[in-house]
């Protein structure tokens, strides 16, 4: 007597990547309702098992469906939006303004749909998600039929699905409720990295994760620059720092752990907590090799992830496969690292594990949701296949086969590709939407680009100083002479101040874009030492708006920001045609003279050693002050005796460009 | 009036890959015979030429085939013969027994229309090839028509096709004369790698390449140890050396260069040598990050390459170019380095003037022949495509194309592939032809894995030593006794040698194979110095033949070999169940007794410490023989003073085994 089931699969290699890695060939797997019933020799499920639907194998793999152990699905709408760039320009430059611009529930959708197609495509059944608007990936997740583990972001600047991170808790701990008992997704809470949140953020998160018993997503140690700040910042690396916090209580889920020690892959461990190799994202934007062979060795939960597809630029899982097996050996120098079967067993079973999906998917086992996929490995680029060892499918699969030979995916013991063709995802209208979204992000980055304003807004927001400068600036012979005149009675002064001054000014070839400068303040103490310094970045329109009478100037349309940013991340996002150099010394007053309030700078341009400069300045948001302040200004100039033929009405940029 | 061509292909992405790398979208190529007449706007091409074939490309980027840099394309049918080994395991344990057993003709054939099928597939349209039998690999690959450099190996070990380099010089030469005005193939030289060859074997392919103006193809600096090797022997690195025997004023081809210097690829350069960068590879075998960057940043010639199958385990140049950005990026912690265009251009026009057919090949251009690829990035892995930057169609082909994106192929004006299907291959006999040779291949395997001697053997060679071994040990309490008598005038000492001995033995599961002894002897001083040391492996068969009366035993099957590999090598390729350590101190003479010579050891075991034992033995080829000295050594034993009661029947290994 047979036990009848829904289906057979027969006349397949079955890799079960179970604990003692069985394999079948010929095998076959009989499912029943979303659960795997049994597994074996076909002969075996044959002889105990009958089903309607009976599937020849032909000869192809079968075997658990891929874990994705961590990705930011939605970001699929944003593969290759730009690349080849250091990861600041990259995020802060384009990634950040694009997704303030564009990030909406249905752009969440759009992705997640474009997202789940090319997983199924590549024999992924189940992902670790890390984004916003998860309640609508969830939903779209959930029609197409994969698993997934979906972690809400919280950070601490405001994101395109909450104002403050209040809000993202409060979203998440709704999400969660609804979706906690669902049959595919687990919900979960996702704070995005220990540096882009307080502690008091994380303790939420982790209060939320453990009262609802759900997984906590979080980038750990990506880049040598976050755990050398995290050091120099909390005397501790990363791992540590979140375990004072209580992250690793619980079910934690570790992306990147790139720059991680031997201790910190114990704590995780220890633990049970899961990590997320990214071979693919780690190694684009160089941000290094994880120790992967270490957390091996000792027996962590380290699964493999695509993460998402803007810095990847695919969700293919073969080929994170085999790039964590040949990182390994890379970065190890040895090639016996992370050996074929371990990866498949990264990308299945363990990584499961990893994701806390362990007891229900990643092998196939009796009693295991049925999350299968089958493999063509006849096909040329698989060719000749030798048979002798049973390492051999595992080294197929990860250094010969390709993400197209996936033939069929079951999710839940339901069929999501049959041969090639997507069962519950419609595939052309997906392209035509997806397609136009990248138009309009074009167009708005089009836009964007030919602006040096946009792009200076782009990247955290400029304050518009005082529409309105009015300034005269003459040569001056002897500076001494000047100072003396300020210190006379008839002028009030507030304050005054030494600083060394390096500009470096960019130039555009749009020249109406106006040049954007950034300047390096040394505060000098009056021994001469530096007492601190300071950068800001002011982008200044290039046009004179008027001269007065005296030739006193009027410009207009200045906007600075702290410059936080390296000079380096500027050039590389700004892309100027040119840059010049200015280093100056400056003395500079705040005075009063008939009540108003003027700058008076003396500078000696010291490289180049163009010699000394006397500015009168004053800044004001109304044209008619403007007028009134310029008349002062020319007043001003003649009470400090500076002798106003020597008038320049250049600035030193272009005094400096023309030399 | 337009021109009538041949072929035209319209509505296309046209990326030229030309020196200021034109883009033409929608754009068009013109074909006559097997030359690109005119490349440009569809709208210009149409205007100018008419045709009788005109390929509408529907919005697919047309580009030129890809130059497949080093390769051994036979080796494709050695595909995943086994992985995550260490280089000489690999190489010494499986890729040259198995070469030495079935490289013949047919192989390379049979391998050639493998690989071949594989580059059209993967839209590579030209290769550089070093293997045996090259005028076989030149016939199919013709015959398929595709174009390639064909290096034919000199090595100073015999080869599959000559026993020795000078046959292998005669058979170049012969291969170079009947090809070197082929359309397709360009005969070549491959002295396989500087510490493969002789000095006098190099000089005699550098004469034959300078005398026929044929590329020399080369493995140059692929592992730390080779170039460590070279400095320690001739004081210098790989370069250079070659530099000295003139191999750099022919048409040179390096592959690998992973551990070079900068005066080294400077060398390289300002002599027009081509570099094959091949990263799957060196990633795989762990050999390390060539300095690509670096190389680039003069403006070498450096293409990109797949190496053989046998150590990739594809030959997916889709896969390379991605890895060679990837690796680049990784290995110089900037993001920045080796971008998306330039990857594509190493892979096209620099890869072709790196294997020196730059000026027919590599780009679209008029008077180039016509080697194109159609590439589909209208697929969902493909999707969306931003289209705002020119970087943008180079970005996609390197982070998101798969090779199965590869649609349509043309080389030299002829279609091979047009729309997937391979128009000069037959590729379902194919795929059964490499079915049955990975079969026999297999079946060696298993029956030389199964033999211990068979793999012995297969690493070089071991000698039998004389058949019957006559042996006797007891233990004795006091070895100055022995001492005494050994100096006594009845025995004639022919040599006394002193010896630390340091045993490990391999055992295995299958006992019937007996053991393997790996034996380091240092040969100490007098003063108790070390003179010397060396290393020996001996094959021991399980098995006692026989006991001679008063417990003399006779075994035999001895092979031994001196110990050129590690202990590393041998424990990974021997894969022994266990593993036993013996440290001994030995004093061994060499006595004649009754005219007829004995060695006589004095053993004192050390690690583990098991106290003194006596040994007397002689070998020889005769059980008759044999039988004579057994009653000698009883008697001998008597003579020395030592006890038969203490009488030991079992060696060291088992003594200790059992303790």
């Amino acid at each position: 007597m047979t036990k009848h089931v829904d289906k057979i699969i027969k006349n397949a290699i079955v890799l079960t990547m179970d604990e003692d890695f069985n394999q079948y060939d010929p095998g076959a797997i009989a499912v029943n309702g979303n659960a795997i019933e049994a597994v074996g020799s076909e002969k075996d499920i044959l002889e105990k098992y009958s089903a309607d639907e009976i599937l020849d194998a032909e000869n192809k793999i079968l075997m658990p469906g891929l874990v994705n152990a961590h990705t930011h699905i939605p970001m699929t709408l944003l593969r290759g939006l730009e690349d080849d760039l250091r990861l600041d320009v990259w995020l802060l430059g384009y990634m950040m303004p694009v997704e303030r611009e564009f990030v909406t529930p249905e752009f969440v959708r759009l992705g997640t749909k474009l997202g789940c197609a090319e997983f199924i495509r590549s024999g992924v059944t189940s992902f670790n998600d890390m984004y916003y608007y998860e309640e609508d990936v969830a939903e779209e997740t959930a029609k197409i039929g994969l698993r997934a583990v979906l972690g809400e972001t919280i950070i601490k600047f405001p994101t395109p699905d909450a104002f403050s991170y209040e809000d993202a808790l409060k979203y998440t701990e709704g999400f969660i409720q609804r979706w906690k008992d669902h049959e595919l997704i687990v919900p979960a809470i996702a704070p995005h990295a220990a540096y882009t949140a307080t502690v008091p953020m994380l303790e939420s998160a982790r209060a939320l994760a453990l009262k609802y018993n759900v997984p906590l997503h979080i980038h750990v140690s990506e880049t040598a620059k976050e755990v050398k700040d995290m050091r120099e910042q909390e005397d501790r690396p990363v791992v540590p720092y979140i375990k004072r916090i209580g992250l690793l209580d619980t079910k934690m889920i570790a992306a990147h752990c790139v720059h991680i020690d031997k201790g910190e892959i114990h704590s995780l461990n220890n633990y049970g907590c899961g990590i997320a190799h990214n071979p693919s994202s780690n190694m684009k934007l160089a941000s290094g090799a994880a120790p992967v062979q270490s957390m091996l060795d000792i027996g962590a939960n380290v699964g493999i992830g695509t993460d998402g597809s803007a810095s990847n630029n695919d969700l293919d899982m073969f080929e994170e496969i085999r790039l964590a097996a040949f990182l390994a050996k890379l970065s190890t120098n040895d090639p016996t690292a992370l050996n074929a079967k371990t990866a498949i067993l990264m990308a299945t079973r363990l990584g499961a594990k990893a994701i806390h999906l362990g007891d229900i998917t990643g092998s196939l086992e009796t009693g295991k949701r049925a999350d299968l996929i089958l493999v063509d490995i006849n096909t040329l680029h698989n060719s000749p296949r030798f048979k002798r060892s049973p390492d051999a499918p595992y080294s197929q699969l990860v250094y010969a086969a390709k993400s197209t030979d996936v033939n069929d995916v079951m999710v839940n013991g339901k069929w999501l590709m049959r041969d090639h063709e997507l069962l519950t995802v419609e595939e052309e209208s997906l392209l035509q939407e997806a397609a136009d979204y990248a138009e309009k992000i074009d167009e708005f980055l089009i836009k964007r680009e030919k602006s040096v304003l946009s792009k200076l807004i782009g990247i955290g927001g400029a304050m518009e100083q005082e529409s309105f400068e009015v300034q005269i600036k003459v040569r001056i012979p002897d500076p001494q002479k000047i100072i003396d005149k300020i210190e006379s009675p008839e002028i009030d002064v507030v304050y005054f101040r030494h600083y060394h001054e390096y500009d470096t000014y960019f130039s555009f070839e749009d020249k109406s874009q106006g040049y954007l400068r950034h300047r390096e303040d040394e505060f000098i103490n009056p021994d001469g030492t530096v007492d601190h310094s300071r950068a800001r970045l002011t982008m200044i329109g290039q046009e004179l708006e008027h001269k007065f009478p005296s030739d006193v100037m009027l410009s207009r349309s200045r906007y600075y920001a702290p410059a936080t940013q390296t000079l380096r991340f500027l050039r590389e996002y700004f892309k100027p045609q040119s840059e010049t150099f200015i280093e100056k010394d400056r003395l500079r007053w705040l005075i009063k003279y008939n009540d108003i309030e003027f700058y008076i700078n003396i500078d000696t341009l010291e490289k180049p050693d163009m010699g000394n400069f006397l500015e009168v300045k004053s800044r004001t948001w109304s044209r008619e002050d403007a007028k009134v302040k310029a008349g002062l200004i020319a007043e001003l100039i003649k009470f400090l005796g500076a002798d106003p033929d020597t008038e320049v009405t250049k600035d030193y940029l272009e005094l400096v460009s023309e030399k």
